[in-house]
């Protein structure tokens, strides 16, 4: 394996860097003109359109969009035939009609998703100009993403399409996302969690003359005083949450439907799929006690726990070669590469034993997820996290400065 | 106490039952006028106006609408100084824009509220033809009443204001609310509630980087299972409701809010204070179990119940005079008259010691607090139906037919 230093030092690698700074003012046009292309849930076609042509731009070979609607593009490396996948998100938070105009001041720019992920997209291009002016080819080929569907209810289904149905699908060796700003802490695990829409029902009936029938708000309040007495463990992390819920239609009746969301989360695979059976088991019980409870002559209870978010856990061991690559490289820039857990598009690659990461585009920021986002492209800071990253892709990617 | 046999066989009330016979087309008329006229709760100003001046074109005495809006006027006797009120409700329980017209097949008529209780009002004004064509001078004054509020979150509040705060509330002996259809039943129990929405509050937070924080549904949960728990007597008839509930906002956070509506109902005013109290206590419990259990650093859950609904409970003794009289007067009809307990207008004088019935205003119909209701003003048995109420009326208020 070639030192992280000698990559640094190298005269090609000081080409890309320079090419790098010398291309900022492009990038934060870029971030401009993507973040000015609206990309809500389910509805990133027009920025992905975008994305694509800008692929096509910069000369990577088979641009297109996949049968998900990933834009993907290969810079081919020295040919050993493993590829490296380097994605970030084209979707936001944001509904549509959400005013996406990108306001500066200084070198302060405000709009909604303008850091989480619009800076990263624009990495993206900036990573290839800076390799092909500095003519660097890497050992292995590298595969750009723009990938659907990282945020909330998208529930990863971009990068679970890339590692289970994608062409590329058994080629990639390892995954980065470049997603969020900061290169202080790098993402090594993958918080999984499975979501649910739980509707409870039951025949419902008045108040006064229906009373003792079975009412649904009781088995919901079995699961919610359930889950509230489950004992998780602090070490992998693993949390519960009775998040959102509703029903019942008037003060004088017993409800006929009543619902619950629930967020499930761990660190730990086996610990997320012990939760998960803790939950279904309390729903079971909660519907079996009010059902034994009450008076079932018009309708008994009963339960639907629908999963609407599965994002699987998993994690990329510290001593595997992109986690040892990436870490020498931020640190090299004076970036502290904290292991952390969180829930990314890595995660996906991760719970198939891929290693994967997720890295900080650089740059400061804050209020993602708000109206108020902002990013600061002042160009020090900036690009020395862009920096660090490119050369984190490259000594994952493999390259031989003496070559 | 004179017989009801006597005041049935006598001439006078001959004239009036004929008289009523009469009439019965202009009372089919009447309840048409008065259900086209929309009176939806909380908005009952422009029937009660209505109303208002047909008791002054009826020769009612002091007629005017008091200090909350319900609809007055005296028909004096032989001046003892007592009275008997006879109240029908204004309101309906459709909102503003129901339509209201009234269709006809043969002999049923179809609109919302038209039975409960625009059938009601038109009889009261029958009953006024009908004993002044007949010339019968009742021994105690008739006050007739069309009260507001009678349905849902009115929460009784005309007839609550007639006993406690009107110009008559020490002047009235028996109440009649003239509302439903049938004689087969007598309503002489008031089924108590009271109805609350509690609102549980708390700091909210992230659902897995505040998880431990305390979370507002385990406290409502405590209190709806709780309630599941309650054993609470058959006989006096006492029950409880989790009826309606919500909150909070995002599958990823801990709720900052969520809330609770619970109907509480005893045919025992002791019962539902017992009830009550034990609401109260597991609120408080749910609160205290929760803040011991979770983090409270950002905050500590806080609960408020909130009392929506007070119906107060009571009946009426089976032997007083009022339930005498009219039980003989409906069964002289053929009616039943079974004795019952429900929530009428009938509460609020029950529950103050004075002696109530709610009674029929005779028919069939159906599908009340839909908008398919419907009556059926075939005249025989309508007109069977009001003669029995006039003379539960008139044997109530007293009547010499020998005089």
């Amino acid at each position: 394996m070639i030192e992280m230093d000698d990559i640094i030092a190298s005269e090609r690698f000081e080409a890309a860097a320079q090419a790098l700074r010398d291309g900022h003012d492009r990038f934060v046009e870029d971030i401009v003109a993507l973040t000015e292309i609206p990309s809500p849930p389910f509805k990133e076609e027009t920025r992905a359109q975008a994305y694509e042509e800008m692929f096509r731009a910069h000369g990577l070979e088979n641009v297109h969009r996949d049968g998900i609607g990933n834009v993907l593009g290969l810079r081919r490396g020295r040919g050993i035939g493993k590829m490296i996948a380097v994605a970030a998100h084209l979707d936001t938070v944001f509904p549509e009609g959400t005013d996406c105009t990108v306001r500066r001041e200084g070198t302060k720019l405000f709009a909604p998703g303008i850091g989480d992920d619009t800076r990263g997209l624009a990495a993206l291009l900036l990573f290839m100009r800076s390799l092909d002016a500095a003519g660097i080819e890497t050992e292995r080929d590298l595969l750009f993403v723009g990938n659907l569907g990282e945020e909330g209810k998208g529930d990863l289904r971009g990068t679970r399409f890339l590692f289970t149905e994608g062409e590329y699908r058994d080629k990639i060796e390892a995954f980065f996302t470049v997603d969020g700003l900061s290169l202080d802490t790098l993402t090594v695990g993958g918080v999984g969690s499975y979501r649910y829409h739980d509707d409870f029902k039951g025949p419902g009936g008045h108040s006064l003359m229906a009373f003792g029938t079975v009412n649904p708000a009781h088995a919901m309040a079995h699961v919610i005083t359930g889950l509230s007495k489950l004992d998780v463990p602090a070490q992998p992390r693993t949390t519960y949450c009775a998040s959102v819920m509703g029903g019942g239609t008037s003060i004088n009746a017993i409800p006929n439907a009543v619902w619950l969301e629930v967020d499930l989360r761990s660190e730990d695979p086996a610990e997320l799929e012990k939760l998960d059976a803790a939950l279904h088991r309390l729903v079971e019980e909660g519907v079996d006690n009010e059902n034994a409870r009450g008076k079932t002559e018009s309708g008994v209870i009963s339960a639907t726990p629908e999963r609407i978010g599965n994002r699987p856990a998993g994690h990329t061991a510290m001593d595997s070669h992109l986690v040892q690559a990436t870490t020498a490289a931020l640190k090299a820039f004076g970036f502290e590469a904290k292991p952390e857990y969180s829930s990314t598009d890595a995660n996906i690659p991760m719970s198939l034993g891929i290693p994967a990461v997720r890295l900080g585009s650089g740059g400061r920021g804050g209020r993602e997820h708000s109206l108020e986002e902002w990013i600061d492209v002042e160009p020090e800071y900036s690009i020395k996290g862009l920096t660090a990253g490119l050369a984190a892709i490259i000594g994952t990617a493999g390259f031989r400065p003496d070559a």
